[in-house]
């Protein structure tokens, strides 16, 4: 047997179900918010993922050659392709420019417990102005996406890049150790980011007040430790998502999302109940339109990672998504094969949907059959009945069976 | 500015809308007929490809080999996955088995009008018994879905694999050779299709008769040319989507399809509306899963090509589908964003698309971007009405305005 690649997921029809629903769920939320869907390529130039992470992603990716001898790559996240598009053909639309984009994603790692080497994406971008309004927007839509698939116990962190950037930048360290320290600091790895800020000539009561900041978590009142334009943004979020009711959401100035691009506002979504590897969405505002040859715009956006999403739904426990069909159609005999066929293609045509008896099985074969697809109703199609004009219904919850005139079929199954 | 790779696609909001409605429409349909989704993943081992397809297929397809020396392919149809999904974890499930599927696909060749590196396609298969009812089953799924997405002209084409390939295994033409003279009578290349015959020894009567069958085009009077089990086969098919009312079906023996895993019935639809490039879905009954390690099953099944379905239906002309967003909230200074953003929280939670101003735009800036967005209605949020507990609600398509309270906004919308 050929099996499929390690790290990849084949869906079956229960599955898919549920994938849909979900999907659909979000993509009908991102539309109440005025969000548009967008959809980009499987594969990009691989350049475009070492410009926005750098060389090293390129150990970490589906990266590879083209016949051409182009180096391409499967993409590993949405973001970067979808601020491509719009540097190529979309930047002179009115803004805000508000998108949405949900997809596979690849990349190459150990597979792991919920971790898969292609994985599914949701995620907005919203192009606009860097008023809080807009990150606010962005969170209220995450935090509703949520909401509206159901689920029960997730909580939201906010936190402002720019607080930390300020002071790094206030206390002369450089464009490279700037990132380095960073990214220490959002592991939580203070011994190694200790080292780096006093390296960089920090001095102790700086380092120790930057330390202190990655630590503040709380409701809004810990603003107070800081000023200026981060805290009169973070306020202004606050407000709006109190607007949209939501409240569970906290200050977490230790958010620091680790990557190069994050400019201002940084959030993250998690679901407590996946246990060490909760989060599941992740965004902020950020700069990349340059870096792609484009214009410095605003933009902010967020990434759903939708797989790790349904397994929190799960856990949870929600209500089963039960697959049924309308209508089974039943021919007896041969001789009532092409009137069966009739009525079913009459009830498909009106929206009913509908199986039949492909492998001419017997009646109690069928009615196994019609029970294992969980047919609501069988139609019987019998010589005798259809010399009146007539089939017999049979509704699979009560059992019962009445005779039914051809021509009132649809009308009577409309009416149920 | 970093390009897409060649031979690729961005889809903006319009097009993302036309994409999703045709989309929405085909996966309903399968439905309607009782087939399930499944998904495979974006890649697998080359070698399902190759054991399908042959190895020259290598040539055409987006090969490489991961970071662990596998050699992974993207996938250049779904047939391929879809039958190895089935193998490997859907073989014990009750028959008949009915899955559609929905995704891009891939190939490395020469970009040109219509075609694409990155393609999608929409298909089913049936896994089931050999009688006419299951091809018929999947020839009427493919044809209400053309019906159903409400393109108004195409043909379909049903041909039978079996005839020419019984004639040629009579006259003693051996495995390797079969192949080779069914693609020479596929692409209608009969000089070099007449001399292969002649090389494997078959009578001039034979070949005139072989060559004879390949041009039967026509009504199903055209099958007194042909007996045995392909003719009865034929006619069962004929008579099922008669009582479907699809009428514009012909035979065509000549329908070859040039794959060697077709075993009985094979069907075309074209678009005639395309020209040269017409045809839009291609499928048949085939035997895979015995090379892919299974046990020997019936199946048919068919592939819709999406882009050059759409392309069609373009080219006929269809009803714009028009975007709009239900309501624009605009606030009026800024001591009514809060309420504002309020506002917009309630509708969306009550199922209504709402923008709102993030740009902190005048009015009549607002009221442009407005009908950019295609609003039907625009909530006017000032400071006066708020003290009434009211808003401005402006009607966008006649320009009239009322004073509305607030906590009568959702029913008045839901209302109209």
């Amino acid at each position: 047997m050929i099996q499929r690649p390690r790290g990849t997921r084949d869906f079956d029809p229960d599955e898919m179900d549920i994938r849909r629903y979900f999907e659909t769920i979000m993509r009908h939320e991102a539309r109440l918010f005025g969000f548009r869907e967008i959809a980009t390529p499987i594969f990009e130039h691989t350049e475009l993922f070492t410009l926005r992470s750098g060389p090293n992603i390129v150990e970490e990716i589906y990266a590879f050659q083209d016949k051409g001898g182009r180096d391409i790559a499967l993409r590993p996240e949405l973001t970067a392709p979808a601020m491509r598009f719009f540097v190529n053909e979309l930047s002179n639309r009115s803004r805000p420019l508000k998108m949405f984009y949900f997809g596979q994603c690849f990349r190459y790692e150990r597979p792991q417990s919920g971790r898969f080497r292609e994985f599914f994406q949701f995620g907005a971008e919203l192009i606009g102005n860097p008023g809080p309004d807009s990150d606010a927007e962005i969170i209220a839509l995450a935090a509703s996406i949520m909401r509206r698939i159901g689920l029960k116990d997730y909580s939201i962190r906010i936190g402002h890049i720019g607080v930390l950037r300020n002071i790094l930048a206030e206390a002369d360290v450089d464009a490279e150790t700037t990132p380095l320290i960073l990214q220490r600091l959002d592991k939580k790895e203070y011994e190694e980011a200790r080292q780096l800020m006093q390296n960089a000539k920090i001095d102790d009561e700086t380092i120790n007040s930057i330390i202190d900041i990655t630590n503040t978590v709380g409701s809004i009142n810990v603003l107070d430790k800081i000023s200026g334009d981060a805290h009169e943004h973070l306020l202004g979020i606050f407000d709006i998502l109190q607007a949209y009711g939501i409240d569970n959401v906290q200050i977490d100035l230790g958010v620091v999302r680790g990557l190069d691009y994050y400019t201002g506002v940084v959030f993250e979504i998690d679901a407590p109940v996946l246990g060490a590897e909760k989060q599941i969405c992740g965004g902020g505002s950020y700069s990349l339109t340059e870096l792609f040859g484009g214009e410095k715009t605003f933009s902010t956006g967020f990434g759903i990672g939708f797989d790790r999403t349904l397994l929190a739904l799960e856990k949870e426990g929600y209500d089963a998504i039960v697959h049924s069909v309308d209508v089974y159609v039943l021919p007896i005999g041969n001789n009532t094969r092409h009137e069966a066929h009739r009525i079913a293609a009459q009830l498909r045509q009106a929206g009913i949907s509908t199986d039949i008896d492909l492998m001419g099985r017997s009646m109690s074969k069928s009615m196994r059959y019609a029970n294992g697809i969980n047919a609501q109703h069988v139609v019987i199609v019998g010589e005798k009945e259809l010399a009146q004009e007539s089939i017999m219904l049979r509704d699979m919850d009560t059992g019962e069976q009445q005779l039914v005139k051809k021509k009132d079929i649809i009308s009577i199954l409309k009416n149920q």
